[in-house]
């Protein structure tokens, strides 16, 4: 089976051999996945929707890194849902990782049954059209066009069990909103790490595990710093990137 | 003039010869009032207020750590308030630091000009009957038995003026519920800064700026790390304490 179309090509995801189908000119997946894919945390028996699904990055890290009943990615462009759907093809993994095609304000159409897990890696910028990409691909997935951090939280509420697990990767300068918005439905954030990209700098990225229906009370982690002193990846990045071992 | 009454003591605060009258039994400043006058930024044509204001400790440090036209301090207990006024005496300050007998929420009563800056190190506890000291100075201090943040915010927000500034610092545990409120009454949290006091540890502290009437959009500043790894104070932490120069 050929699963490459146009400009696409593939990259080695150089753990257990997974692989993921990207096009050189649409979104890539970048750092922020991988990071979000490390702090999410499930057990054996959970199901995990991964919203905004892209390619398909975080299902199949979550699928190589963790151990889950079962993943679900949803992604309401046609062409990128099959590129994802081709990435799973690609790995062998469809008994484990199924992609969804459909707008995530429909996802519940999909599940007759809570879920214990949402992921989502979302656009970071609001609706901008001075700003966007001319490629409509990169522009949805920077962008909030197609759904923004309320749709994802509203949907994340009516999918969720009692109790279950929202996690995010976001813009840190949009924190204040995001928590305002994940409290209003009822995602109390339970659980964040700042992400300091730059030596000495500010934090760019925030790492966030909510709970649903749960109460007040926030951890605030150890920070995690990408580079050293020196201006190389630090011990931990090169855990996150190269880890051989399940969390 | 005798400054001391019963249990009370004088503590040098190694800054500019300013000192500070504590009641033994009573509540002792600690390290967040000291990282919080370090946080605060005031210009020298500014009037500043620091809420909930204790032994004075802030506007003391304030007066010789920064420069401001004014510093008020407000204090609901007699007592306490009277200990803040006699160290405001001992230094010498009075044309520039004024301590206010009074409620905070009745302390528009005091101004009748809008504020510039206001400052607040709270009780950070939920008032809980249960884990209370039973002396009722360190009870009020550490308890929100008085005042709640709920009544911080709402009477900062009537005290500021337009784009005016509201420090403070807290426990990160509330964080969600501090942001939540702090919009709630137009006192958008703009900067952040998370003090780690264990190495490798969780944050426990926070210190906040809020700009009143501002805009959405936080930085979330390089963390504070109050000890290094082999246990001892950074040198951050030696700046803070022992520092020479106006900032």
């Amino acid at each position: 089976m050929d699963f490459l179309k146009n400009d696409e090509t593939v990259e080695d995801l150089q753990y257990k051999n997974l692989k993921i189908i990207q096009s050189k000119e649409g979104f890539r997946f970048g750092m922020d996945a991988v990071l979000l894919a490390d702090f999410v945390k499930i057990k054996k028996s959970e199901r995990v929707l991964d919203l905004c699904t892209g390619s398909g990055i975080i299902p199949i890290l979550l699928y190589g890194r963790k151990t889950a009943k079962k993943i679900y990615g949803i992604k309401i462009m046609p062409y990128v849902a099959d590129l994802a759907k081709r990435s799973v093809e690609l790995n062998g993994v469809e008994k484990s990782v199924e992609i969804i095609e459909a707008d995530i304000k429909n996802a519940t159409e999909f599940f007759n049954k809570p879920l214990d897990v949402i992921s989502v890696n979302p656009p970071f910028e609001k609706a901008n059209k001075d700003k966007m990409s001319e490629n409509e691909y990169r522009a949805v997935a920077k962008h909030e066009l197609l759904c923004d951090f309320c749709d994802i939280c509203e949907v994340s509420e009516k999918l969720l069990k009692f109790g279950g697990r929202f996690y995010l990767v976001h813009r840190v300068t949009r924190l204040t909103e995001i928590i305002e918005t994940m409290k209003r439905f009822n995602l109390q954030p339970k659980r964040i790490r700042f992400v300091y990209t730059k030596v000495n700098g500010k934090a760019n990225l925030v790492l966030i595990e909510g709970l649903k229906n749960g109460k007040e009370g926030l951890s605030v982690e150890y920070p995690l710093f990408v580079r050293d002193e020196d201006g190389n990846y630090t011990k931990e990045i090169h855990r996150i990137y190269h880890r051989s071992e399940e969390s």
